[in-house]
């Protein structure tokens, strides 16, 4: 009997919203295991808002999601066989498997990763959306202790390890998240001063949350929520530009209302996308899985049970129904 | 006979725009020099964006100007008369004199000035209006051969000598300023390699100068000038925020329109204000005082006669009515 793969592939582009009909679960049967190649069994499938920009045909900064092939995604899991003398079956490993229960790969972009955490941390705080937050932190907004940290998608996968960052260095994290049951995780089991729901008052939630102005903003999510922030920015502000979740991923112009306060506050804003800085890995990865393995490094994760499920999740994840980072377990 | 020194004092704040109603001439008799003092006939009055911004009443990175108060301005002149052993009458000296035909000063603020130079250099492209262009270009921007930088209000004091710099290193210039004239003199004098004159088709001219995108913008004016350009940004652009004519000094809002690509290109934006970077002019001054005297920086003064001239020639100014360095010519 032929073991099948089952996989979601991009069946249409969103316009405008994005639906579950903008994807097909597919059955096919489970590659052979040519030479060098090395078969992996997928455990978790990670979601993450950039799966949304690849869905558009537009100009980005990776070509876009290919229609009829499967959707890209990080993903761990275990090697089941093996050609390449690098891996052997049982490793576990890290890689860029897609939405798929089984992946082929060459091997170059696979990474062995250590048991002793559980696999889906690489995936999260000890994967890409902690090196994200690491490299937002640290190496764009620098905080200082005593100065103020305003944090967008504060309960999020990257969120939640930037907030940890900021307060370990003595700075005051504020998270921005949408409804109370993400505020309270953010500020009791996260570690954040204040955190302010955004479906509420925002402006007055953000007067009283930051009495002494912000010196940083990590963007995950602009429009509105950056807005607010920007009349706050104290003086020589540095924002980290990192996501735009609030209608820039669905090809909509997403507007800051009034830049004024970038030159007369004299703020250095950065866009940036993790892939172009992979010199920052090594070092953020060290750091994250210590914080991790010891127990100072809270996360969360949302899991979805199957790869049929995934659609609905990334869907869900967009809108916000997550706490902490978006999974798919595939058992 | 007393001499009297006429001078020009904030009678209003300008409500929405700028009017002659918002100034008074004075006259009163010129001050008694005290001990350690120096007085300073004036001899150019240096007219600047920056001064209708302190105009208003808010919140911003210098002091409001007073109410009935001589409006601040940067002057050259020579001493008169002084009881300050640093300085002796005769001396050219460049200093925030105001809008006045006399001023008196502790000599702190004072600076000597070489009379090699014509005197007005000081306030152009030798003084405050080229270290902004030196510092936006050379500390934020850096652009390397080949590349391609868009200045706005290009042929003005700062743009004039920013489009030089960035010749000078072998990348590409390329201007917008208004009406044909300006475009005329940004290409035929001072070598842009292109001028985008903003009052016709913005967008068309712009796709048209910037065949391989931008990679650098000295931002003076924002709003849809630099939403155009914001359409042609490359990868890891720079943009030297350092003033926002177009509607931030009136202080309403000056929106980006889509600031999507502030991430999906990894854009770096600074806004900058040149008070915050006195640590540069010895070496900028330095650089653009040879450069002056050598030849190699063009530029161009645009000259109002007489004191009680300085608020038409200033209002006339932020409407763009000057090319090149707006100064008031006291005699």
């Amino acid at each position: 009997m032929t073991t099948m793969n089952h996989r979601v592939v991009l069946a249409s582009r969103p316009q405008g919203g994005i639906s579950p009909a903008n994807f097909r679960l597919e059955a096919v049967p489970v590659p052979e295991v040519g030479p060098g190649e090395v078969l992996v069994r997928v455990r978790f499938l990670s979601l993450d808002p950039y799966m949304r920009m690849k869905m558009n045909d537009v100009k980005s900064y990776t070509p876009p999601q290919v229609l009829d092939e499967v959707m890209v995604g990080g993903t761990v899991g275990e090697v089941v066989a093996s050609n390449n003398p690098r891996f052997a079956p049982g490793d576990a490993v890290a890689g860029g498997g897609g939405w798929q229960e089984f992946h082929l790969s060459d091997g170059k972009a696979l990474r062995k990763v250590d048991r002793s955490l559980p696999l889906e941390a690489y995936l999260g705080p000890a994967g890409m959306p902690g090196v994200t937050a690491w490299h937002g932190i640290f190496n764009i907004i620098a905080p200082k202790a005593g100065e103020t940290v305003l944090i967008s998608a504060a309960a999020g996968a990257v969120g939640s390890v930037a907030g940890q960052l900021v307060k370990s260095v003595g700075a005051r994290a504020v998270g921005v998240a949408g409804g109370p049951d993400k505020c309270r995780h953010a500020v009791e089991v996260l570690g954040y001063d204040a955190c302010i729901d955004y479906r509420a008052d925002l402006a007055g939630q953000m007067a009283k949350a930051v009495p002494n102005g912000i010196d940083g903003i990590f963007e995950n999510v602009g429009g509105a929520v950056m807005d607010a922030a920007l009349k706050h920015i104290n003086v020589f502000g540095r924002i980290a530009l990192c996501g735009l979740v609030s209608g820039g991923y669905n090809a909509e112009p997403m507007p800051i209302r009034d830049a004024t306060v970038l030159l007369t506050q004299r703020v250095m804003l950065r866009g940036f996308i993790l892939s172009d800085h992979l010199d920052v890995f090594p070092r953020a990865l060290a750091d994250l899985g210590a914080r991790v393995a010891s127990g100072h490094l809270k996360w969360h994760r949302t899991v979805a049970k199957g790869i049929a499920a995934a659609p609905e999740a990334f869907i869900g994840m967009l809108g916000g129904a997550n706490l902490g980072k978006q999974l798919v377990d595939l058992g």
